[in-house]
């Protein structure tokens, strides 16, 4: 087991810019010193420029200096996950088809960080093509085991410093459960909170994301984007303050036990319990399926939310998939090809049906953002899995994704000493209310 | 002026293939023929491909001879409009920012197309970014005009039989008008119908369609892509029989004015104005928006399509826009200049509140669904336009994209000699609906 990285503060790293407590070059020198600590064993990039980031910063700190920042997160140091296209740095998607890709163009939420003066460190690794097949990256708190996917270069980076902040995708459970696994903040938007356009995954349950060393950032960052290139076409995008919104107590918040719940390994559940022992006590109102139908409801309607998710993946990577394949089938990984296959094996109206099954379990989660202010659950059931094979179990975190939900990822559970996240859970378009009710729940937890 | 191009049977050219009175290699040597006498001054291609061409019609051939071809289109010679990504050749975007750029796969629809067997001759013209600037195409009809734009190059060149079929994309009325413009048939379908992947125009009323020489040809292009490939995610796609919908005679009609109806040159009325007494003598109900309150609803719920239209693609194009002017701005043409300077004067709140109105004109067309079959109405003012500086005024066609609703453009009218559209819009996700009246309506008035 590897000696535990020093976690970083749970406060904005960019906080003391204003002050001149703290500078974009200082932080950024922090973020490569731990490189060179870290990332020979854990593997995050796969590609880094330590160059053009200090000309960035340098600049940045500058700006500070002058009271003239571009944004809030002017000057923070961050990686961008190796499906979204950079102008200036290869692209590989995780897959063999895409050696030494490089975009002409940056991806939208790349050009949003740039215009709000991020400083891009370097390409984090992503699974092949944002899916199942991992690639090598391991989790910095204990290095034979996952970071979780498919974001794990950014979960893994944010989780030993080695970044402040991290683009991620999810459309199973890429975002907050990589997050959960190594200790970081996890922030998956509402579908079409920010702009996807440049980012190679236009699945309908798929959003771009981020995974940061505090809530301040990961909410920092999302808001940076949107405010400069929107959300998807056909969405206002993600609103609300350009920083943090203030915490908010909530009354009530709904126990979602997902699929998952007998898979919850015992320290994880007893961390998970006491948390929640926590939230009653400073007068939470935490129900349960048992006591609420409107959550019976929306436990029934997500059961099969993995393989129904599994199923719309399948059809909606037809293509791309097809191209792949005409190409050089033997470039795909097993579990590329087995998708595929079933991808061929589908049919429009399979399809068809399938959303229509998704759009019911939407509909039975709207009717529960009537009685509940959030929901909460795990991100996953334990600890992140020993082994490099696979990136675990999505089960706790496919519900919000098949939901379209806004979710927050916590680090603020255990199992057995490793990191466990505890996920807060929106509704649709409302996720600047999920972070005031997550700021809230992380200061009655550790606070 | 040219002389008038033959005009292609109103026939699909496959439908000789299966009883052998017809071939691919055959028809792809007409559409060679065609190229050899039009290209020259119409200028439709950025790529032709006539070696691979004839293999493909070649493999089609034996395909059908030996009654197994891959889909009803199988060995169709069709063209690939330069905004769409395919493998093999160049994908230019009408822009210099692109010049030489050669993806790596093929888009969605061409890998649909590929898959069904049709036969890639080449890439054809569009304006610049599929937005104002043209590029240089000619109308076969006469090249002193326009061919309408953004599909510039696959309407003039089905429009002068170099072509069976052409993909087209239309966000304002970029298939349409260019149909009506060069006497093709030009479907633009619903929002969401053919999955748009790998083509670089994410906008939110955006969508990829077919230009053909036939309404049949047009319907089979369209069909076999979204069988293969389905919807943009999150949209089952286009359904529907395999080959054109069998004629269905409408009861009633909406006889849409638009904000256009002032600008209706004389000739294009009265061709028009005797389309409609036809249709009426047929027995056809067509009503005006004085004796229908829900038609006039539709009227000035679009009065303002245009500039809303414009309003919502310039937020939308906050990116690439952003990232082409960081990498060379000089590059793009002065309208797009226009527009990203444009984009980055509004904000999310401007934008959401767009987003608000086209719902509530999207709303008011729902309602006019109960009352009438489909909607009709011109593709333009009249005849394009003389010179090439722009590609013609779409404000007749703009108001079915900001509807998101299926359109036909059927090349049944004429201004003094020169083609023009008879435009039949139908209901959201209704496709297949709207060819089976189209198809009626082009028999009552040509048969």
């Amino acid at each position: 087991m590897s000696p535990t990285p020093t976690r970083r503060p749970y406060i904005s790293r960019t906080s003391g810019f204003a002050s001149g407590a703290d500078s974009p070059r200082q932080v950024l020198d922090e973020c490569i010193a731990a490189i060179e600590q870290w990332e020979p064993s854990v593997g995050a990039f796969t590609v880094i420029d330590t160059q053009a980031a200090r000309d960035a910063a340098d600049a940045a700190t500058k700006r500070w200096r002058n009271n003239a920042p571009l944004s809030a997160i002017d000057g923070m140091p961050v990686g961008v996950k190796d499906m979204i296209d950079t102008a200036d740095m290869v692209t590989g998607m995780g897959s063999p088809l895409y050696d030494g890709y490089t975009p002409r163009f940056d991806a939208a939420s790349v050009q949003g960080l740039r215009e709000a003066g991020a400083v891009i460190l370097g390409k984090t690794v992503t699974t092949e093509f944002a899916s199942s097949q991992p690639r090598g990256t391991r989790n910095p708190w204990d290095t034979a085991r996952t970071p979780g996917g498919s974001s794990s270069g950014s979960a893994a980076a944010v989780g030993c410093g080695m970044l402040c902040g991290g683009l991620g995708t999810q459309v199973v459970g890429s975002i907050l459960r990589p997050s959960g696994f190594c200790g970081a903040y996890g922030f998956k938007p509402s579908v079409g909170s920010i702009n996807r356009g440049g980012s190679l995954d236009y699945l309908s349950q798929s959003v771009t994301g981020t995974i940061a060393a505090s809530l301040a950032d990961a909410w920092g960052m999302a808001r940076a984007i949107a405010e400069r290139v929107g959300g998807d076409p056909g969405y206002p995008g993600l609103t609300g303050p350009l920083t943090l919104p203030p915490p908010q107590r909530p009354v009530r918040l709904a126990l979602l036990r997902t699929a998952g719940w007998p898979t919850l390994a015992p320290a994880a559940r007893t961390s998970f319990e006491a948390a929640v022992e926590r939230l009653r006590q400073a007068g939470v109102a935490v129900v349960s399926p048992e006591a609420n139908d409107a959550l019976a409801a929306v436990e029934a309607a997500t059961t099969e939310a993995q393989p129904m998710t599994m199923a719309i993946n399948a059809w909606e990577w037809r293509w791309p998939l097809g191209s792949y394949a005409a190409r050089d089938v033997s470039a795909l990984s097993p579990s590329a090809r087995e998708r595929h296959e079933r991808s061929l094996a589908m049919t429009q109206g399979e399809y068809a049906g399938l959303l229509a099954k998704r759009a019911a379990a939407r509909a039975a989660y709207a009717a529960l953002a009537a009685e509940v202010d959030a929901v909460i659950s795990v991100t996953a059931s334990g600890a992140a899995p020993l082994g490099l094979e696979t990136t675990g179990n999505p089960i706790f975190v496919v519900p919000g994704s098949f939901l379209g939900a806004a979710g927050v990822s916590l680090p603020v559970l255990n199992d057995n000493g490793l990191p466990l996240g505890l996920q807060v859970l929106g509704f649709p378009q409302a996720d600047a209310a999920v972070f005031a009710i997550a700021g809230w729940i992380e200061t009655a937890l550790l606070g």
